[in-house]
C-alpha cells in the first residue's frame, strides 16, 4: 500500500515505523523543519519498549509535498488540531482519484474540515489507544501497547475500512473494526475533556488532579454535557461507565504521574491546545442543538486565555 | 465610643488607627500571633500616604478576648471569611446587652453567620472603598483615598447606623449612609468575582487578565449570574455599568499592576480564600432560587481545588 503519513510526531511516527517495516511504501510529511532535518540525516529513531530502532522513511515538510512523488492510497492524518487545514491544502499533489483519507486524531469534528479537501465517501475515522511521545526532533519513545479502532464516515468506505484493518494487522497495529466508531470518539474525546483540560488549568499531573476534592464533581459535569450533545447525533454515553474511567486512568498504578499532552503542549512547550476540537467542539454543538454547555464553554475559555497570555503559537 | 476592632490586617487597622486617634476607646483582636506580638512590642505602624506613623492600641489575640475588659459599644468585623465563626465564638466576652457589630468584610452572605451570634436587630453592614495592605507583622500600607457605605440589616438599626457615621466621619474615614447597601454589596461581590478569582486561576495580575481574549465574555456571564440571584432580593444590578467598571478598573492607569487580594492570599500565602463569600455564594443562592450558576459553580470548585493543591491553610 502506498501510504502518507501527515505529522511526525509521537503518534505519526508509530504509525510511520509499523507500517514501513510490514512492507507498504510510506512518505511522512512534518511541518516541523527541525524533525524533518533531523529524521533526513539520521533516520526515524524509536524507543520502542526499550529496543532502540532506526528506519529510512522518506520525509518531506508540507511544502515539499511534490516531491514525495507518491500517490498515495491512503493518507493518514495525525497532525495537531490547528495545522489540519494547512497541512491538508498543502499536500493536495499527494491525492489521486481514489485516495482514501483516515483521521485518526484526538478530537471531535475533524472530519468537517476534512470534507472540504476529501470525497466524503473516501473518509474514514479512528480513535488510536496507543501511546507515543517525542523526545526530541527525529526520536520518538513508544510504550506499551495499544490498539486502533476503525470505521468509515459513510458506508461507501467500507471496503476501504477493511483493506486498512488488513495492513494494519499485518503491521501489529492491533485495529478492531467499529460498529459505533462516533462512540469511542465521543468517549475519547470526553476523557481528555475533562483529563487534559483540568491539568492544564491546574498545572497538576493526572494522579494530583484527581486527589481534588472537586474534580468528580466537575467531571460528571463536563461528561454530561459531552452526552447531551452526543444524545443529540444518537449516541448514547454511558456516562458512569466514562466517569469512572476517567478517575481509574489517574490512578498512580495506571499513568497516573503522567501530563497529559495538553498540559505539555501549553505548559512545557507554549503552543496553541487542540481544545477547539475538545471542549471547544461540545460548545459549538451546544449552540447549534440548543443544549447549555456552560463548564464546556467557560473551559475552552479559559485555556484560550492562557494561551494567549503565554503567548503560545 | 468604646470599639472593637476583629481583624488586624491591613483593613482592620485602617479603622482601629482612625477610630482611636479620633479619641474613641478602641482594642483590636487578631488571629495572628506574630502579627498581635508586633503591635504589643512595637505599637501599631502604618505608612499613611507616606507618613510613617506609629499607634499604641491594645491588641489581643481572640483566646485573650476576656483580657480586653470592655463591654464594647461596637464591633467592626474585618476578619477573612474563614475566620468569621471562630473569632466571634472567642470574643463573646466583649458583648453587652446593646453591643452592635457592623460588618465590613468583602463577599455577600456574612449576616447569616453574624445572627448566629449577634441579635439581628444589632447588625449593620458596610462596604468600604478603601484599600489597605499589610507589610508584615504589626506594619501597614495606607494609600489613597476612599470612603465607606453603611447601612442597618433591620429598621431598628437605623439610630446606630447614624451614631457610626457620626463617629466615623469625626475620624475622617469618609461615611455615607447608604439607602441600598445591598446593591453596593452586591455589585462589590461581583467585581470581585470577575477580578480576584481570574487572576487567581490565570496567575496573572489585572492588566494582564484585561488584555486575554475571552475576560469580556466570561465576566458578563458571571455578573449575570450575579445579577440573577439579585434580582430574586429585589436588587436590580446595572449589568452593563458592571462589567463597565470591571475592565476599567483594571486598566494600567487604575490599578491594573495590582494583584487582587485572592491571588496574594492563594498564590503567594498559601492561605484559604473567600471564595465561598463571592462566587460560592451565589451558587448557594442559586441552588435556593433555582437560578442556574454554572459558571460561579465551576469557578468555585477551581478555586476550592486550586486550595487543596497547594495546601492553603
Amino acid at each position: 500500500m502506498k501510504i502518507a503519513v501527515l505529522g511526525a510526531g509521537g503518534m505519526g511516527s508509530r504509525f510511520g515505523l509499523y507500517l514501513h517495516r510490514a512492507g507498504n511504501e510510506v512518505v511522512m510529511i512534518d511541518g516541523w523543519k527541525a524533525n524533518v532535518d533531523a529524521i533526513r540525516a539520521n533516520g526515524l529513531k524509536a524507543d520502542l519498549n526499550g529496543t532502540e530502532i532506526v528506519d529510512r522513511i522518506p520525509v518531506f515538510t508540507p511544502e515539499e509535498a511534490d516531491k514525495a512523488d507518491m500517490n498515495a492510497d491512503l493518507i493518514i492524518v495525525l497532525v495537531k488540531a490547528p495545522q489540519l487545514e494547512g497541512i491538508l491544502e498543502a499536500v493536495k499533489p499527494l491525492f489521486k482519484e481514489d485516495t482514501h483519507v483516515i483521521c485518526l486524531m484526538n478530537g471531535i469534528g475533524h472530519e468537517d474540515v476534512l470534507k472540504k479537501y476529501v470525497k466524503p465517501e473516501n473518509i474514514l475515522l479512528g480513535v488510536t489507544m496507543w501511546t507515543a511521545g517525542m523526545k526530541g526532533p527525529g526520536s520518538v519513545e513508544l510504550l506499551g501497547d495499544g490498539y486502533v479502532e476503525i470505521q468509515e464516515l459513510y458506508p461507501e468506505g467500507k471496503e476501504e475500512a477493511l483493506k486498512i484493518i488488513d495492513a494494519f494487522d499485518k503491521a501489529g497495529l492491533r485495529p478492531k473494526y467499529s460498529e459505533n466508531l462516533h462512540y469511542s470518539i465521543y468517549r475519547k474525546a470526553c476523557i481528555n475533556g475533562v483529563i487534559n483540560t483540568l491539568c492544564a488549568l491546574m498545572d497538576c499531573n493526572m494522579m494530583e488532579l484527581a486527589a481534588m476534592p472537586y474534580t468528580a464533581d466537575i467531571s460528571r459535569k463536563i461528561v454530561s454535557e459531552f452526552a447531551a450533545c452526543a444524545a443529540k447525533e444518537g449516541v448514547t454515553l454511558d456516562q458512569e461507565e466514562v466517569n469512572k474511567a476517567i478517575l481509574v486512568s489517574c490512578e498512580p498504578e495506571h499513568i497516573g504521574k503522567h501530563y497529559p499532552s495538553m498540559y505539555q503542549d501549553l505548559i512545557n512547550n507554549h503552543r496553541k491546545t487542540e481544545i477547539d476540537y475538545i471542549n471547544g467542539a461540545i460548545s459549538r454543538k451546544g449552540k447549534r442543538y440548543d443544549v447549555p454547555t456552560p463548564y464546556c464553554d467557560l473551559i475552552t475559555e479559559l485555556i484560550h486565555n492562557k494561551e494567549q497570555f503565554i503567548g503560545a503559537k
